[in-house]
């Protein structure tokens, strides 16, 4: 049997080229040769966005174009908004009647986030909870198989301990998801530190060739590299991270790194370069998206259809626990 | 427009007279002139019993056939399981995000229950929020009354706290719901204490006539009064409270309360008198109970049509509530 695989990800704005390398890429791929429920999981946003909400709408629509345009296929996997699918809230309760308060105090990234984010309040119920939340995203698929980064193994260790204690007084009903550890390239922003919005150093999916090369020209390269008669080296330089990322063309890249050690380039020039590349891989990629964006239906029927797909799937799992937990239906 | 009502018990075993003669009356006297939505609050009843669910499902039958019993008329009121409308986990979701940590920390009941219920581990993530799910059960349908006792007054503020958090962030949708405050007789059990199932004292509307005149001919008296010689007080008397319920015959009670006073009768002789209005009351609910029972099919039928009006109005309740806080749809 093909593994399940689950992933979400938090519609907080638009998605930056980190993203689409890192976590897509893999999405991408695994929609090859698994089951795969990829999720926009806008109540996890709202529980940090709760004092603002405004964007939350449009923040989800821009993530959703930016999957498809990437090349997530609705045809492949099951693309869907987590507050379409009543379950994910109906499962949260159920899982959250074993959840010890302990494990949540105790949590962590919980900690970590509140003197993270103190610009915001998140001493709420719901965020205390969200680690059951995000199990349940995860268990009402049954998934087997969730692509987690370095830092989410925590949370995911959770969900895990959560599904055991559901299994231990109700009885085997969840699978215990494992952790997908991917490779992720190194993709820095604009100032050389980890591309990341809150940093506003990134380049994102949906940025017209124009505003990437803007961005791109003004990028910082090797901080050795002073002057353009300065030879430069290349595994220093934040912007041969993106070559690597971009470029196919072996004997370009050769030449750009001799260049660059022998200061027989300047930085613009190996720009210059990459900039074709990063072009040539966006161009269809943002056609696609600004398609999408020009026919809104056909955007909200791929996500009524994924709704309606996950809940099939998360019906099946409600039924189960109705019946394990010995609830009248 | 009728005034909504919204009231809930958890499933947690047969009913008793005290239920009988308190809230239910009071419901079965609403359901004439008001919305009633009467639910069976199972997510609540499993947030405590959840490490022994196994008498779940016969605790909600149990409770329904009660509330049938007694007169609830699913023709003037809507009478439903909590879990049928998965509109309540998701609005106590929503909910969630807007609740403060420190209320529900410092929610002096909650404190009370951890103490009082030291054999159950409530120590979990569902039982810190009970007043978060509560409040959506209420809020859901915009009920504007709720019945409640004195013991749950700060139960219904919380919830008024927390729909006034929402409507502060996302706009007007919730009215607060008050409080109704009904006269309920005192209903003592066989010990004299209050009738609870807890204290094992209780006469249960299920019981046949044969265990009520067990249980009524053991029950406690006037203390006062030990031997059949002496004289009594009925105003100190558990079964003169049972008699003032029961029976409605005032020349009787002159009489029985005169010979208690002097002695001139038994106590098991006001109990015999007792004990025929008591049958009187309860056969034709235990009929109405046996029918039930007999046919199941019925009382799915009622349930299942209960869920469904409760649905519809949840479900336009839950628009709102998208709308207000900006989900895509």
């Amino acid at each position: 049997m093909m593994d399940r695989v689950f992933s979400g990800m938090r519609p907080t704005g638009k998605l930056h080229l980190g993203h689409m390398a890192g976590a897509l890429a893999n999405w991408v791929k695994l929609q090859e040769d698994h089951e795969c429920y990829y999720c926009v999981v806008d109540w996890h946003a709202l529980m940090s966005d709760y004092a603002d909400s405004s964007m939350l709408r449009d923040n989800c629509r821009e993530i959703l174009l930016d999957w498809l345009a990437v090349g997530l296929d609705p045809d492949k996997c099951t693309i869907f908004v987590q507050s379409h699918v009543k379950e994910h809230a109906e499962l949260s309760l159920a899982l959250s009647m074993v959840t010890p308060l302990g494990w949540l105090e105790r949590n962590p990234t919980y900690k970590d986030q509140i003197l993270n984010l103190q610009n915001k309040d998140l001493s709420t119920y719901a965020f205390l909870g969200y680690p059951v939340l995000m199990a349940a995203d995860i268990l009402l698929y049954k998934a087997t198989k969730v692509p987690v980064g370095e830092d989410q193994s925590a949370h995911l260790e959770l969900s895990r301990e959560i599904a055991r204690r559901f299994n231990y007084y109700f009885g085997e009903v969840f699978p215990e998801p494992q952790a997908l550890h991917t490779s992720t390239p190194k993709i820095p922003g604009t100032d050389g530190r980890k591309m990341s919005k809150s940093y506003g150093n990134s380049l994102n999916i949906a940025d017209e060739p124009a505003v990437l090369w803007d961005k791109l020209k003004t990028m910082m390269t090797d901080p050795a590299r002073y002057r353009r008669t300065d030879p430069g080296d290349p595994d220093k330089c934040p912007v041969w991270d993106l070559q690597k990322f971009f470029n196919h063309d072996a004997a370009e890249m050769e030449e750009l790194a001799h260049g660059c050690r022998t200061a027989g380039i300047g930085c613009i020039d190996c720009k210059k370069k990459l900039f074709r590349h990063v072009e040539e891989v966006m161009t269809p990629i943002q056609e696609r998206r600004r398609r999408l964006e020009e026919h809104q239906d056909m955007l909200n029927e791929i996500v009524q259809e994924g709704a309606k797909k996950a809940r099939s799937t998360a019906l099946v799992t409600m039924e189960e626990v109705y019946g394990a937990v010995g609830m009248l239906r």
